[in-house]
């Protein structure tokens, strides 16, 4: 008999997300009944899931998948030549040829893997990859959890403790409460486009070691939801604060290929790290998260990802390969992990087409995000960093005190029950600021801009006769 | 920086794996750099993993999951109109229409936890089941983990404990040693066919509840590794006992539809506990476990599977639901298990080619356990319980003295000696049975018989071969 007072009290500590999931599942549901609504549907713009919001998937990587999954298609030509030819290749690196067969290892084929070091070789102009330190999971959110719950120990003052940025990814609260992880908020600064602010990192520290032990700093980079890129500069003081007071750097670098700022670019910290000389690049202890749910392959609901662990000690390392050992990973997500990081070539039967799908999420990305924060901006009450990268956009929204004080009393916060009073009346789910760490009087609102460009500004106009009608309600 | 001491004790206590994995992929190194040996490559049977094994998958499924993939091929009459509309059906249940998009909840799309519903209700002959208490996993071992990671809690007298037969299924040990639940180990009846003894049950209660707090018994039927099915009057004297007793009983059922023993059906523990009446069907805490990786459908690498749970608390049950919430679970499997539980009807266009491939898989498997077992009761020292259903043969291998003394001074089982030497010399890999908790001398192989014919006739003959010689050499 399993009584609540039984449940462990690791997973009794979970907290529940807010109510707005809920709120927008009673809606649809009522609208299926019936209930007359004045919209159509539910638009849920609070997470970064493009197919969701309509955007398509990468025909590539589509075809080569289901190729793999029904090789009876290898035998006709519909399918241009060099999906064939991966869809073999990727078939082969599976046990009886099948993606119905178990991984031979719970880390990950040593073919992706070895496609996934060969990647980031590239991407960071040659410094070096080493397929042994690549682990593949289900995702970025899966991989940091095996990486937290490998560091988790301790209580009270030794309890482990991870420097975390506010704002953060809306996801990551819910996993450091999981895996019994202290997070450290350091604030990133708004006014400087939401860059890193090393001050606050010491400040944050300095504080942190009276209560707990922190061991790592988790950076998000293209920043999640702030779309910030850092320059090469402050990473490089990051990784100097890393080195010198002994961190674990966890970098989270879902988006690097989203970066659509005119005057920045996506540099990895391994990269800087490598180029930063032995004394850091032998020493410091460097994670970096990527998945196939970002931006350009948007495949979040088939669960891939990888991390590249740099200068762990092997018994270590050892540990984290093995966590996965009692669920064999999944095969396609892998096989998609290795499309998506080696996406057809110049010459490739494939290339135009990929190449004209990659433009059109590129240009609808970035104009897309242009002009919402445009229009953001012009809105009284409401301001907004213009992102370099990524699919959020997080301005920050004045709440009319009468609000706040509805909010009191309702025992909520104030920016979650603006966007419920906004799902309410305009059926457009929004991330509140909360979700991001954000508990200060400085309110603001996360909404994914990737999305077809009449549905954004449909969610745009919506939010405007909204925001304006509030404002009049509680003047 | 993390070193071997921070890494969380939880974590460290997790068991690695016999070497024999490790073996064989060394000798499948070798032969690639040109080492001969006397056979071309390493056959595994030492899991259930049909397509490795060269086993086809089920037309039906890879079809609907490749045109869920690239719904370009819904345009094409190439696949069966069954096909077509399940993948439309199937799509119209994902946001968005794409199997790119996240999942609307952290248990399962509503859409596939109703279609297992129904499954069950059929399967049980009526006895109701409830879509709320359907939770989709990737497969039946994350699903336990789930369960075990809820009920863990307490040190010493007040660990959870939880009741598990020996021999058990291979990864079971793991999984608990992970989830830091202790467990107590039952005996199963060996002359008796493998079956459950409720005398055991009682003693390994009894001795336990000195030394951990006992709180599940978890039991696999049909029985993983021994091909037990239990009879009714079993089941209820097992249920009888975990009433009796308060313990939540874990149902692991996932080969149930591969029952071949002539005189044996499979019943479920649901509909034997609803059948038992009110005093036990509204009190009993009961999880079943299913999954798409059992015999029949094969998808190992896919990675899916349910999980029901009746008459647990609901706040309880909440936190089960939730658990999986730091990483929405994957599409592609759930659309996998709705379609392995929910097969081409008779009619359908798919109907024939479906039931040609269950029919040659049923029959495959019945004739190679069949054959197997007859023949390794041929060998001296040789005596295997013949199975009625699932994937694996078990039995037991008198070790020469020479070798449990050989295997005594290398600080290895005897068992894993045994496989270690038949792996070198004969290039097939068997599982040890200690792997399956077992610890005394009487020592057991496992190994599986879902494989085309003339492979598992080619792993006999070499067993024969070993086996023989081994007696020779140490007489």
């Amino acid at each position: 008999m399993i009584g609540v007072r039984d449940v462990n009290p690791r997973v009794r500590a979970i907290r529940t997300p807010t109510s707005l999931q809920s709120q927008a599942a009673g809606i649809t549901k009522q609208i299926a009944q019936g209930v007359r609504k004045p919209f159509a549907a539910v638009m849920d713009v609070s997470s970064g899931d493009p197919h969701r919001a309509g955007m398509a998937p990468i025909s590539f990587v589509r075809q080569v998948l289901a190729a793999c999954l029904h090789p009876e298609l290898l035998k006709e030509t519909s399918f241009p030549p060099d999906v064939r030819q991966r869809a073999r290749s990727l078939l082969g690196a599976c046990n009886g040829g099948s993606v119905g067969s178990y991984c031979v290892t719970s880390y990950g084929l040593p073919h992706v893997l070895r496609r996934v070091a060969e990647f980031i070789q590239r991407r960071d102009g040659g410094v070096i990859s080493h397929s042994e330190d690549i682990i593949f999971s289900s995702g970025s959110q899966a991989a940091l959890m095996l990486v937290l719950h490998l560091m988790a120990s301790g209580e009270g003052v030794t309890q482990t403790g991870v420097l975390t940025p506010t704002p953060c990814p809306h996801t990551l609260p819910m996993l450091m409460d999981e895996a019994g992880v202290r997070p450290v908020p350091y604030q990133l600064s708004e006014e400087r486009g939401w860059t890193v602010d090393a001050a606050q990192l010491h400040r944050a520290l300095k504080t942190a070691r009276r209560r707990c032990a922190p061991r790592a700093i988790y950076i998000s980079n293209p920043g999640n939801p702030t779309g910030h890129v850092l320059d090469r500069t402050t990473i490089e003081e990051v990784i100097r604060f890393a080195a010198t007071e002994g961190l674990v750097l966890l970098a989270e670098e879902v988006q690097q290929d989203s970066v659509f700022g005119q005057d920045r670019q996506f540099v990895s910290f391994k990269k800087v790290l490598f180029e930063m000389g032995s004394e850091y690049s032998e020493t410091v202890e460097l994670i970096s998260f990527h998945s196939i749910s970002a931006a350009f392959t948007g495949e979040c609901g088939l669960r891939g990802g990888y991390m590249e662990v740099i200068n762990m000690e092997p018994a270590v390392k050892q540990h984290l390969k093995s966590m996965q050992g009692s669920g064999s990973p999944a095969l396609l997500p892998q096989l998609a992990l290795e499309l998506s990081v080696n996406p057809p070539a110049p010459g490739d039967g494939s290339y135009d087409t990929y190449a004209q799908e990659i433009s059109h999420i590129r240009t609808t990305l970035s104009q897309n995000a242009q002009r919402a924060c445009e229009f953001l901006n012009g809105l009284p009450g409401v301001s907004c960093q213009l992102p370099m990268a990524g699919v959020f956009l997080y301005p920050r929204v004045h709440v009319p005190q009468g609000l706040v004080e509805e909010a009191k009393t309702r025992g909520v916060e104030a920016d979650v029950l603006y966007c419920q009073k906004f799902l309410e009346e305009q059926g457009v789910c929004l991330g509140p600021g909360c979700e991001n760490g954000q508990d200060d009087q400085k309110h603001h609102i996360r909404l994914c801009v990737l999305a077809p460009t009449a549905a954004l500004d449909d969610v745009l106009a919506r939010l405007q006769a909204f925001h304006l009608r509030l404002r009049d309600t509680f003047p």
